[in-house]
């Protein structure tokens, strides 16, 4: 089956002019910028864990999904997409239009950020689809200079780039990485620490304190609550702001900043995000 | 149980002039020299598949694999590493010993190979063991002319590292991936075309020559066939050379080169490696 599927894939992903060498051989070649340092996460995605094949959701979805949370970990570190190697580890029952399913997803996604997928692994085994992608860029703007999690400073403000809550009802599959928006951030604002929710903000914000040495206070009526966390509180018999604090798969951005530069950010509004 | 064994990978991953940011973070920044380019594989190995826990294979031998699959693909380039990122999907019924054990084969490896391990994603599922690894490096030497699969011609011989067959015996788990005897080979010689053997002799073979365009003879006598292929042949009914041939997991480097230059290598034996 590779074969096939190898050479599928090879006919959708070949003009890139970044890309020296891409799909075909042991390994891609890149030309990378001059003097840029290279930004390089991973993430691995499980079916029955972070999405659930058996309850209908479409491989485009799961393989958007699958790109996307790693397009979200270059945000939080302000940091440009170049590319994407995907491994995936198959369910033996399943045909290779699952494969060819997910990877039209992460192909659109791809193309929207322009982050060509430039190599991967397709195995067959006996356990539930795995999906492994491994995204690498440069960091934005004139410098080398990367978003941290450590940074953040005692009298800071903290801004999210949309509202929290209630993502199983779908947003966890289909939200926006905010590459474009942190690009924008990082151009024109100084930010002293960032990271992306990924877990829920009251873990992530615990994390990013911890990482900046200094505690934070939130209040409660100023944390933005989605629709979404709503609908879910309403069968859940938890409250909004609770699914807001702990649903999780926001990939909205979590920012400090100095007082300042938040009433900038808020009354300049440099992007529309949906709250 | 994430936070605790990324605490315990921080401890043993933490220095490397190279490395920018390590683990931690939302992703890995390293510095890249001026003027290289990026290279990149990624190899994604399943318990039941590529290893077999059940059998009592160490989880030491499991990881250490999982890393040099990729740094043979980067030798198969002529490529010097850099770096990985690792994911993991461990089974529920897994404790954290089995992840620290996989972890240390592979750092092992790492600290041989002056590839730190820089990033990386942890999560527990249903199915079996699945280990995601993504290696890349520079071309070595002083330009960025890595080995491809194309550009061997009519005329060539053909060479490998070492001999073929038998990996199953043990050595398909604890090969020495070929990145030093690649590097002495790329500054000295010419290479027209490489590529490493993963699934058998035949099989790569037709690849190579696939993308090079061109056909290839072998000479039954003259291909290397290990002890382990005649170990196993001794129960299998096969012929040792069925077993070189077909086997795989040999992870020896297939070289294409001009008659003269075949036999200088032949002659100057750059490298010792066990026949």
């Amino acid at each position: 089956m590779e074969r096939e599927f190898v050479d599928w894939l090879r006919t959708l992903t070949s003009s890139d002019d970044r890309l020296r060498l891409g799909i075909g051989d042991d390994a891609a070649v890149m030309r990378w910028r001059q003097d840029r340092d290279l930004v390089v996460t991973t993430d691995l995605l499980v079916d029955q864990v972070h999405f659930d094949l058996a309850s209908g959701v479409e491989p485009q979805r799961v393989g958007r999904k699958a790109l996307a949370v790693n397009l979200s970990d270059l945000a939080a570190m302000a940091t440009q997409p170049v590319g994407a190697v995907v491994s995936l580890a198959l369910p033996r029952s399943a045909g290779m239009n699952l494969a060819k399913g997910i990877y039209d997803g992460m192909l659109s996604l791809a193309r929207e950020f322009d982050c060509p997928i430039v190599g991967g692994d397709t195995n067959v085994h006996s356990g539930p689809l795995v999906i492994s992608v491994t995204a690498f860029g440069t960091p934005a703007g004139d410098h080398n200079g990367v978003w941290q999690r450590r940074g953040a400073k005692s009298g800071d403000r903290l801004l999210v780039t949309g509202s929290l809550g209630g993502s199983i009802l779908g947003r966890h599959l289909d939200f926006q990485p905010r590459v474009e928006e942190a690009k924008k951030l990082h151009d024109r604002f100084d930010i002293h620490a960032a990271m992306d929710i990924s877990d829920g903000l009251a873990i992530d914000l615990a994390r990013l304190i911890a990482e900046s040495d200094c505690g934070a206070t939130l209040i409660a009526a100023d944390i933005p609550v989605s629709e979404a966390a709503h609908s879910v509180a309403a069968k859940s018999g938890r409250t909004p702001l609770e699914h807001a604090l702990s649903d999780g798969e926001d990939f909205e951005l979590l920012l400090a900043v100095e007082p300042a530069t938040a009433n900038r950010i808020v009354s300049e509004q440099p992007f529309d995000v949906t709250v």
